[in-house]
């Protein structure tokens, strides 16, 4: 099974870690340990060079870099946009979503196109899981995943890892990795990419990640990939570092089980009673666009200090400039990642 | 009452001015007659660069700017983005209006998204009344108001501005200002935030103004602004240098008074006849797309020498280019202005 | 009737050709022979420069482009956006198919408006025949046709001619012009610019162009073009050198005839035996997107050596590269072409 297979309809999570192939990034499944933490690394100067005034170079100048969008996303486009263009790159827009372009065997031919324009990346978000990985089978050039069906968003993962180490950073500790970190990730985990790949990620880097989620929304044998599985949140959220809430998305949950926002609340909303069953200084963080009052409190996602989120938007630029770079350095003529 | 704050709902106009917060331009009732003279000013150098065949320069080279727009605006969003990209900008658009992006507190958090982002100037359009200056009290950088409700709509108050300049000078008219310059705007005067952004931009100059609708589209109190107040047309046009015709939009007219378009130009449209009523070398305007046939006539839009439209689409760019320019100074270490 | 006139009712074809007005590309029809083979020799440095991995120029730095198109069209917007940026153009897309320009009057309004934001550039695609040729006469810089209603496609038939001449030349074939060559155009040839735009490209670059479609879907008086005729497919195909098949595009037929894919297919699809009746070595050709399965076989589609269907979007590229840097050229201070 490959790492681009869509997740199969049990909801099981693959067990093993496939060889990775440089050139793309399509998941934080194909990725070690090491070369997460060179991304982080690398990162950083991006952090640094977003917060001066000009914040452009033309690291990438004269490549073509096509973000093709089939599944609308205002802000991880943006993100996207705005990390191509500050290296000074080429950016193009395909807005798939709104265009004729459907899905199928038409992907295949739309990622030929992409290809024979001599595109230099290709950032991909689409509907189907896997998609992605198809994509990337196809054409000569780096290809990115900014999040397919419910498989993998390994930009969205990368950047809350980035966001986590410089909190634990600024609070004095030693944040190489995430060793004992006790990391609660509470929503829909059975769909959400950005679980699967957060998972991924916190794992490899040594967290110790607990998933709540309710029993219809748990995927069956998520224990194997090393996490705890909880299904009372209060429980998840005993002595935990940090919290992860997932954006409740009414539109992929299919029957099985639809609450209301008010009952979500009442069971897995991150209220400010709840938080204080956890650390006294656990950090809050969220993928955004966030549904204020259902999954997350305001008056914990504007807690000064504690919550991250916006901090999450800023490294997520920083991490897309940082992979764009990366994953160019072959046609750049430079070496790549060891 | 700030001058965010949304019209009231008796359309009152506010009658004081604000101290001018420098760090954006979110309406021309914030803007003193020097800072507006300032303006118009420091946009000729942009008027004469566009007019050469190489018209970029590297003045905001490693700046982001964002255009955020929640309300769709082909004209504008073009005007602000080739502004941005000639000032050498790296260059965004957010299309909220066809995104998932909606209203209320998800503003905020859109507008927090994007300062994270680093954007170091976010153009706003909105439907809403104050959206424009809710997002400036967000955000780190300069925020420019591209429209926002019946509020304010000032690059549009001051490309007409310097369109008139330019006219009244290309007739050896010296206009440092417009004292005592007769201006009529007509149109549906309640809602238009062009409306508004011209009498105070106007009034600031010294013109006098005379506004002229249908009794139902006229906002009560409209007299403590200093203007003179018309219900019919042809009286408003007598001796007038110049006429400012407003778009119908009938999708802003809430049941009260809904004209035909028939009806509507009967009354309160510029036909040869009207004009002839104004003084023999009266300037026309419009703000565009316009209704021809209805709120202004095609022989009148497109007389030579008389109509500025065309020339006001072409202001436009270049009062934009100024406004960007010197609303990014500070954060270019430069000076701001006095 | 100047070339920019609809297709009559009739579907009759205009017999002459007008003299080229340098300015524009609004049609192959205002083409000269040597006219065509300076466009395909120029697009051969942008072949080259976007087969580099840093494919940029600053050829038309400091101009700006505007791709105003009032038809979705992913591909051919994509192309000229890369083409324009590639060349170092301050490129802006216009999505006027969701915006709320309409048709008629509001498209020289448009046109204007455009005009007046001083483009140097103007790339059209518009539902309407003949509209770009309306829009070229109202503006003050060049207007490239990027396909209009039912009339005409130049940069397609350009780039179809460029990947041909390519295709035969890497045979060994020298292959100046088309001499000779028996190219069979197979598909809805009354409504489809890019049969039209190809018949008159490929015949005056010599070649003897076949046509062949349902007769309610050939244009009455087709012969005048210099054309052979076909309604029978194996007919036409007998001993071709190149087969150029059209997409089947349901939206564009009105009653008189709508076959089903499956009776489509069966024929006039492209499938492994009817390509055999062709050259043994011919070649084949498709505009994109491609309908697999009904005018096409996929076994046909993906035929190395033989289907040159990808190779199409990457000369597409070069050909706009080449269109708008010898359209802009007297804008640019140098001589235009010969």
């Amino acid at each position: 099974m490959s790492a681009s297979d869509p997740i199969p309809p049990s909801g099981r999570f693959p067990a093993g870690r496939l060889a990775f192939p440089h050139r793309n990034l399509t998941a934080i499944a194909q990725l070690e340990r090491h070369e997460i933490l060179y991304l982080l690394e690398q990162a950083e100067q991006w952090v640094q060079l977003n917060r001066q005034s000009a914040k452009h170079t033309d690291l990438l100048s004269g490549l073509t870099i096509i973000n093709a969008f089939f599944e609308n996303s205002t802000r991880t486009l943006l993100s996207f946009e705005i990390a191509g263009k500050r290296l000074g790159a080429d950016v193009v827009n395909m807005h798939a979503a709104t265009s004729s372009v459907k899905k199928g065997e038409t992907l295949i031919d739309t990622a030929i196109t992409l290809n024979a324009m001599r595109a230099d990346a290709i950032v991909i978000r689409h509907g189907s899981s896997g998609a992605t990985g198809l994509i990337a089978d196809m054409v000569d050039c780096p290809v990115l995943n900014a999040g397919d069906g419910s498989h993998e968003h390994p930009t969205q993962a990368l950047l809350d890892a980035l966001t986590l180490r410089h909190a634990l950073r600024e609070r004095g500790e030693a944040a190489d990795d995430f060793t004992g970190l006790k990391v609660v990730i509470c929503g829909d985990i059975l769909h959400s990419r950005v679980a699967r790949s957060n998972i991924l990620c916190l794992t490899a880097l040594g967290a110790i990640v607990r998933v709540c989620a309710p029993p219809a929304l748990m995927p069956a044998g998520i224990e194997a990939t090393g996490v705890e599985v909880f299904d009372r949140f209060d429980a998840a959220l005993d002595g935990a570092d940090a919290v992860m809430m997932l954006r409740l998305q009414s539109e992929r949950m299919s029957g099985q089980f639809i609450p209301s926002a008010r009952e979500y609340r009442h069971l897995y909303g991150l209220t400010m009673e709840r938080l204080a069953l956890a650390r006294p200084d656990a950090l809050v963080m969220h993928p955004g666009p966030m549904n204020r009052g259902v999954e997350i409190d305001s008056e914990v996602a504007d807690m000064a200090g504690r919550s991250l989120i916006t901090r999450q938007v800023e490294m997520g630029v920083a991490i897309r400039m940082a992979c764009l770079d990366i994953l160019t350095r072959e046609t750049r003529g430079l070496e790549g990642w060891a």
